[in-house]
């Protein structure tokens, strides 16, 4: 038996033989099936030399794609940065092409390289000399207006590219990650424009100067990478279930380069992404990261060695006593947390529900504007947030160029920490008020840089009391000469339970750390902070930033964790019962019928049960499936009349000549449940199993029927609103595009022209055909 | 509604009113299910102020038991590692009380500390001094002799302790406890007595100077220090699932303990033991690991602030031409571990064979000594392994006491190799043989020094040829001034490639040895020496060597990862057909009847159906739950007469007072299969959902039933020597207990009692009663 012959229609299974349609819900099992199939005629039919060579080769595949996927992630990480940080620079002035070998492509470091002191370097040409302007005050405002000119330049630019080109390259694209990556099929989210515009408006945005990063955007970037590449191995991109396994290991490769952190890569693939994976991911996304990693090292987008450019060291250790500031940093992160996550999404919300507000293009041009105005007259704020991150994470022994004089004498007095709190604040409002434009915009570098600067307030408090009151007795532990306590720390203290406040990341964030310093030393105080920080913020509310997008964009996505409460109903309380079914019966119908049930109904399949009085379930076929078969058995060499009679059982005395046997492309024994089951077993089959639909059969006799939606729905507390909707005798599509008005949020998912797999109103006139 | 009252029974859901017995499969689903019950009525039930007290100390009552676990791991692997080092010294000396404050329960450093050369230290007596021999014949033979003499004492009363107080103490225990995470329970497995057992025959069989390593013990010693303390904690310890989620995090701190790695230790559960864990264990663990380390990092046992003995830094890179040989180390590794497997595991078999061997006890004096003997001549060996793996990795420029003379002038030639590579032969054989003896002993230590030892003596080989051959092209890169080579580089990959070989586990290993060097340079070199060792290996056997010990134990552990191959048949051909099942009637009982059942058959559980011409499915009941039911009615306040009816269906002439309702007790939803599904799909149902057993019934009518262990039985191969027995008449026990005759190797599980949930042979008379 060979590839691609006929018969595989067979072997394949049932009702499978066309992919699924954009926003489905992918069967878990039957692709993993579908795999060991494949294997299994791979492993039979090929033997002697030649057959292992080509078993090698198809064992190597997924190595060679993750090997691509890797260094690609780290050519893209590495392109992003160094373009982000020229744009950057050209806010200020340009490089001239200068008798020291300056050139206009080079930024202000590398232009002005091997100058002590940034004034004396001629190349440099800021914008004030480049227009003759001398005196001071024209000089500030000369320059603070290219500032704005060019920060809502490349703001508006990056808008542009995502409205014209690639709507999906807006936002983090983490929320539809995940969700992909629980089992749902959204088309041409990873394409290779989205990769393109989204690589392109990254640098632009981060340019730009608002509160975003390029961490979340860079595990998209990744995973458009792998999407590329995956075409090249047909193997792979058949089949959906090992598509989300590279997936997986592309989002790991993309925070491995994000944070040089392979080891915390992988573990936030593992913790915030992955749903339904065996253990060999694992070590998949491992090579992917490391791969993407090593690219990024050879590389060195900084010339500086580091991965990333708020690598650190620290020489000292901690003390007892730091402890409880520590757990206060903790407390802090979980109430950002959980404030951020609060007013993000009423921004959300108030901006779904205004219908008169302006464009998402001039959103982007005021907050770009805004933001440019706020920055430039604060010191910590006017330079890009990973430079930042950098200074307040530093030890003041390592820092060389103390751009923010935080390291200066006097820095440690009420002034600092009152500007530092306020630059928190001011990015607080900032970063809530972005995140969500319609740019590419991730949320960890600004809850990164806001945990920061609040650490390092509270680290500069400390150093001030121990430096007033040597002799208080928790001090007592300090030695006299060297600094007792070293305020960097409290920013990547600050930083990590920031971080863990508005992702609910734990493991990964600490592993992230611990890979950013290199020491064990402060992993203890950093996970002290992370688990304070989580406490207090799932006390506003369990959902994460990511979750609370999924949820706002109601996408359906069923979260396998066992915290999602699950009422302790029966399932035939929620089930879509038989009488609201629109289901086949196995005998009685023609091609012409059939097509006039799929022309009337648009539910994505239909339960086959023996006849209507019985309703012994017989199996269940896909509507593409139905479709495809009618229609290929009225073309081509078959050319069947409508009037053919087509059955779903055996008709012992019917030509197969003159009638159409659909039973080849029923699934013959789909799953079944109870109508006693309770929801929470039926729950456990959707969450475990990766099941599309249950149909629940009591002696044989089916009674109902529930979608993965209709879960989602229920845990989602959605309930309420869908049978409202299903009485207004509307046709009621998919939770994605329910409600299709607001082309703004929903936009997103434009291109969904599918419809629910199931009926879910009561109005249907033929209940059984 | 109150914790305890008798309404639970019904709150509870059906038939678990009584634990599991020994070596019986843990339903998942139900476990958690039950959790979420008494989780519900905590949070229903306890309102207002005290009530949050309530949920909070109920919250955090899991987090006081990780780090109670983690302490006590801590200070248990630093008592471990004192008392070893100090036995192991004792085979060479011991410490006077000398004047300069010797004492005798000072090991050889701490008693020579500040003696730069130990020859001078006067404190420190050896053996041959202190039975006054002077001739240096006469020295050497003495000391030899007591190095005999101690080797076999302590290897002789390990074995005794492990025989005489807890046979559970003996090997490594990793297996046992894969097999309890997989969801079977083995009682006594981690009891106190184990503990104690276990950490002092750890430090016996370690000091003896076997080839054996405490790295896998210690997870063993650390699960037993969660066991115990989980008594203290009743919502814990009731629940086998929640049990089983700590025991993850526990071997975590095991592991991280074992190398100082914390994050490898987590890694180490997630990949080689967890099986079927949400989320949130990654950071049970982590916390656990974590607490763990800084508590062994607090005790400081080697007093130099590093946690394992082999921590090094290297302050060198590596060059592209080394990749070649660090790829062979690979294939080496792969090699290694391939052969080590077979080789250990046909010792076991041809002991397990041969009868006339001596008793266990007598198998480990023979082994200690034939170690000893060949350990003390050869200078690599007479060390603890632990000091040998660390000279084998260090730099040269690191290394302070050269104990091996691996640093010295003229190490790097080929007398040095000779001897490196015999000592890892000799090695591979002593580890082959001690693996598997009644001592407690792992294999992940001497599997390290065996890939260190070959890998330095490839280290050494490229140094010299780099030296020779200086303008190879190969070596243009090197640097003319510094060693090109770093020996003790090649010594960590072999090391790793060799672990890799033996247990196929990747990510973790990478991550431990990434942790024990504490740099990003080397990571990449390893995990492409782990990631050719797992190919090679592979092509060996898919088993690790513990995967293949759980096999030789036939312990029934269904392994979940997609790589299992799983014959392409209809569940139809094995389950256990109705016409061979004890099925009971729904009515038609009387109390008498049914404890006649129960003393015929002595299935674990019984399907019940309406009646027999019908057989439709009603339910299914436990044999201990119904066992449990008859008892208690008839005795107490009902003692209801033997003649008493009993029915499992509802009766509504029946007099509650005088007639048995055992519907409460029956599990009403059991999960069934339609008869027609695959192999596969009823395989998933078992790995995914957890579940004990499932029942196949078409349109309502029992069809048969499978049981996990039938499960494990057809995909382990062991289907026909199964059906084979059950002709033979003979009753069938569960897989644990079927060979009953080797006391030896199955004494772990005697005291096993239980008997099999299902009937498997065809001769019973009454089928349906």
């Amino acid at each position: 038996m060979k590839d691609g012959s006929a018969l595989d229609w067979y072997v394949e299974g049932p009702g499978r033989r066309v992919g699924y349609e954009d926003s489905t819900a992918i069967d878990w099992i039957f692709e993993y099936t579908k795999e060991r199939q494949r294997l299994r005629v791979l492993y039979s039919s090929s033997t002697g030399v030649l057959g292992y060579v080509r078993q090698f080769l198809d064992a190597s595949q997924i190595w060679i794609l993750l090997i691509l996927t890797g260094l690609a992630s780290g050519l893209f990480a590495a392109a992003i940065d160094v373009v982000s940080v020229w744009l950057g620079d050209i806010k200020t002035g340009y490089c001239s092409n200068g008798p020291d070998g300056g050139q206009f492509y080079l930024n202000r470091h590398f232009c002005c390289f091997g100058y002590d002191e940034l004034s004396q370097c001629q190349d440099w040409v800021s914008w004030s000399r480049a227009v003759h302007i001398t005196s001071a005050g024209g000089k500030w405002f000369i320059e603070y207006f290219f500032f704005l000119l060019f920060s809502v330049l490349f703001g508006v630019t990056a808008s542009l590219l995502v409205k014209e080109y690639a709507l999906y390259a807006k936002h983090s694209g983490i929320p539809e990650i995940k969700t992909i990556l629980g089992g749902f099929v959204i088309r041409r989210f990873m394409g290779t424009w989205t990769l393109v515009i989204k690589s392109l408006g990254l640098c632009l945005a981060v340019a730009s100067g608002m509160w975003l990063g390029k961490e979340g955007p860079l595990v998209h970037v990744a995973c458009c990478c792998a999407n590329l590449f995956m075409k090249l191995f047909g193997s792979i991109n058949g089949n959906e279930a090992r598509k989300r396994e590279v997936l997986s290991a592309a989002a790991a490769a993309g925070i491995s380069v994000a944070f040089g952190s392979p080891i915390g890569g992988v573990l936030f693939s593992l913790e915030q992404l992955s749903y339904y994976f065996p253990d060999k991911t694992m070590w998949q996304s491992f090579v992917c990261a490391m791969t993407a990693a090593v690219a990024l090292q050879a590389f060195d987008p900084f010339r500086s060695g580091n991965l990333v450019l708020y690598q650190v060291t620290y020489s000292t250790g901690w003390h007892d006593f730091e402890l409880i500031p520590f757990a206060m940093l903790g407390i802090f992160g979980g109430i950002y947390g959980g404030l951020f996550i609060k007013m993000n999404m009423k921004v959300a919300q108030w901006k779904k529900a205004a219908p008169w507000l302006p464009t998402p293009i001039v959103q982007v041009v005021f907050v770009a504007l805004l933001t440019a105005l706020v920055n430039y007259p604060n010191m910590y704020m006017r330079a890009q947030s990973s430079a930042l991150v950098y200074s307040l994470f530093a030890e003041c022994s390592e820092v060389l160029d103390d751009q923010f004089g935080l390291c200066k004498m006097g820095a440690a007095s009420g002034g600092t920490i009152v500007l530092l709190l306020f630059a928190a604040l001011v990015g607080f409002f900032l970063a809530s008020i972005t995140f969500g434009l319609q740019i590419p915009a991730g949320i960890i570098l600004p809850s990164m840089a806001i945990g920061a600067l609040f650490g390092r307030a509270v680290g500069i408090i400390m150093e001030i009391w121990v430096h007033n009151h040597p002799k208080f007795f928790a001090f007592q532990n300090c030695e006299p000469d060297i600094p007792c306590v070293t305020p960097g720390t409290y920013a990547i203290i600050g930083a990590a339970a920031a971080l863990g406040g508005v992702t609910r990341m734990t493991v990964s964030i600490v592993v992230i750390m611990f890979e950013l310093t290199g020491a064990l030393t402060y992993v203890l105080p950093i996970m002290i902070a992370v688990m304070v920080s989580k406490w207090v913020g799932d006390a506003f509310g369990k959902r994460g930033i990511y979750e609370s997008w999924i949820q706002f964009n109601e996408y359906p996505f069923l979260d396998n964790s066992d915290e999602t409460p699950i009422p302790d109903i029966p399932v035939s309380q929620i089930m879509t019962r038989i009488e609201d079914l629109v289901v086949l019966t196995a005998t009685g119908h023609t091609i012409e019928s059939l097509v006039n049930v799929l022309a009337t109904h648009p539910y994505r399949g239909f339960p086959v049960v023996s006849d209507p009085r019985e309703a012994v379930l017989l199996g269940y076929i896909s509507r593409a499936e139905l479709q495809y078969n009618l229609h290929s058995s009225t073309q081509g060499p078959r050319s069947l009349p409508p009037e053919t009679e087509a059955f779903f059982s055996h008709q012992p005395l019917a030509d197969p000549r003159t009638t159409l046997d659909l039973r080849p492309w029923m699934d013959q024994t789909p799953i079944t449940l109870p109508s006693r089951a309770s929801l929470l077993l039926t729950a456990n089959y959707f969450q475990k199993l990766g099941l599309r639909y249950v149909l629940f059969s009591d002696r044989g006799v089916l009674q109902g029927l529930l979608t993965k939606e209709d879960v989602w729905y229920v845990l989602n507390g959605a309930e309420e609103t869908r049978r409202t909707n299903a009485n207004d005798g509307t046709e009621l599509p998919s939770g994605l595009t329910r409600e299709g008005a607001d082309g703004e949020e929903r936009g997103l998912l434009n291109g969904n022209e599918g419809e629910d797999l199931t009926p879910i109103q009561g109005d249907s006139d033929i209940p059984i055909l």
